[in-house]
């Protein structure tokens, strides 16, 4: 797995005549290497793979990433990484700009040899994560399985009277309990109203019958994330309430029935994006369609009406349309699916309901 | 408070002849302005205190920083800053070069007034912080409670046969139901021999009788960190584990009837290891011996051998001496004190006991 990683960044370094890259993200680490700490630096070139790290880590970086060669730091990082990248010969480095901070850039440059180019790079192995592997899918499918059974959880639980924080500290303790390490992000419990805003945090708010409810969360299991949202109204809906929320649903199956690999995240995008607008309720979908996850809650590919690259074989994106009205409250339904050449594999099984309870 | 926060930093920018100081450091945007968000930047001058931010921000910047003239990014945040930077006529821009990465310096960089002189500060916000407000004090007092509460919690609810991650994940959920918006760090919850690991994962190891334990806990309330650290033996202890307990109980209250402000870091270091080393056991003694505690679990002042600082008055450091032995494990008594002129106050109130259960 690592092996074909590599080889797929030093074919993505060749067509930028690089001869060494220096990977300082910390997922970029992780997925390059195997190894699960940000306190380390890989330097890769065509030959070798090394991975320099401090005596807090030499058994860690030994057991998980057995395809890099250790190179133990004695004294400071920037010290061993100018001896590392000197035995490397390289000529044309390149360094993640988006991930070092201009201090210890400026801390490396003057220990590295100075006839050595840097060049930025910012979405090199960003753009292998992309395209998820048999292994990484896998552990994505055990992710969104705890997002659906959290869903399913709640279905049952919520009751009137609780508030937004308490569905909130809920949704953690049942995610944690079940497999999870950690949340993918702060969970989005938004009752009545505050549902207009797509990123509103929990508050004291208490659920009574009649109210709408959007429920946004995300697991995250040996390191990868998910990310659901479910919407509904909480015993009772009016009419307003259920055609809106029939219109969304139905924009998410046009988007689910077309997307495909090959396709430009514009385009995906306006699949949805469309059946909305010719409703009248364009104004009201003011963000993108959804965005790639894996060992982060957002990353490549995009769907939006700006995201122009074609979406890669392999991804795995969100497909999350929602309406939302300042003062009334909001609807949004999101999946988590799979892109082939042939179209897109539905990955959450979260049922998708107008009302509960 | 922002008051006076803004007049120690104007003093602070002018020793360094800095007319504006853009500050990237979320803590210390949170620190100058009170806003809590990280999506903001702040322009500093003598008579100028302006917030960066966009729509989703504008309200809560309105109510969270209302010393600071919020200033609405429009479309790009570069551009924003390139227009107020140029109103504020800066000549020479104080930036946090260890908080900002290379892409944004480069990007900022480029749209901002190209005679503009550029100056790397790491410390000018950090060195106020290290001395803590009256108000400060009492929110860290109350992260320190809720640390005492759950290590008074736990030495009535341990029972052989629970796991290190069991452990771990009742100090969360015993923090999280008593005040603390999130943990300060991950719970090292060390059983027998793990405890010779400063920095143990909590794993599927499981207390017996006899054993020792190592309990590294902090709660986040408001903002800022606690941090405390009780070790023990469950049931029973032999002779070789009371005999070390009570040299590193010695050691930290050495360290805390002599530690005061103005004292360099490395003289309070010395007051407990000076004991260690005199019973025999220095080498065992690998780290230093605190750290400051605010809005970070780490920042400044330091106590370590290498830390030449005096310490400032009001601020808020760990005392935790320890030692470790492979094979055996580890015993490390922490305190939060308060540091003045006359001495310290040690605010941590959790019980010291070398036995439990």
């Amino acid at each position: 797995m690592i092996e074909k990683r590599l080889a797929g960044l030093r074919a993505a370094m060749d067509s930028q005549q690089l001869d060494c890259l220096m990977v300082t993200q910390p997922n970029n680490i992780r997925y390059m290497s195997g190894f699960t700490s940000p306190d380390a630096v890989l330097l890769i070139t065509a030959r070798e793979a090394l991975i320099v790290t401090d005596s807090r880590y030499f058994e860690q970086a030994e057991q998980q990433a057995p395809d890099f060669m250790l190179i133990k730091i004695t004294e400071r990082m920037r010290t061993t990484l100018a001896e590392a990248v000197a035995s490397l010969s390289a000529r044309r480095l390149g360094f993640e700009s988006h991930a070092i901070t201009v201090e210890l850039y400026n801390d490396y440059r003057a220990a590295l040899p100075p006839e050595l180019e840097w060049v930025s790079v910012t979405n090199l192995v960003e753009g292998l994560r992309a395209s998820k592997d048999a292994a990484e899918l896998e552990t994505i499918v055990k992710a969104i399985a705890i997002a659906d059974a959290t869903v399913e959880h709640l279905m049952g639980w919520l009751k009137p009277g609780v508030s937004e924080l308490e569905i909130a500290w809920e949704v953690e303790v049942f995610m944690r309990t079940h497999g999870a390490k950690a949340m993918s992000f702060s969970p989005i419990t938004a009752v009545g109203e505050n549902g207009a805003m797509a990123h509103a945090v929990p508050g004291e708010r208490r659920l009574q019958v009649g109210e709408m409810l959007v429920i946004d969360i995300g697991a995250q299991y040996n390191g990868y994330c998910s990310d659901v949202t479910r919407s509904f109204c909480f015993g009772k809906a009016d009419d307003t309430y259920l055609e809106r929320w029939n219109l969304v649903l139905r924009a998410q199956q046009a988007a689910e029935a077309g997307l495909r690999a090959g396709m430009p995240g514009s385009e995906g995008d306006a699949l949805a994006r469309d059946v909305i607008a010719q409703a009248g309720y364009g104004d009201w979908f003011g963000h993108g369609l959804g965005h790639g996850v894996g060992l982060e809650i957002h990353e490549d590919p995009r769907l939006s009406r700006l995201a122009t690259n074609p979406l890669p074989e392999g991804s795995v994106v969100t497909v999350e349309p929602g309406i939302y009205q300042a003062g009334w409250g909001g609807i949004r339904i999101e999946d988590c699916v799979f892109i082939t050449p042939n179209g897109c594999q539905v990955l959450t099984k979260a049922p998708k309901v107008a009302v509960i309870g």
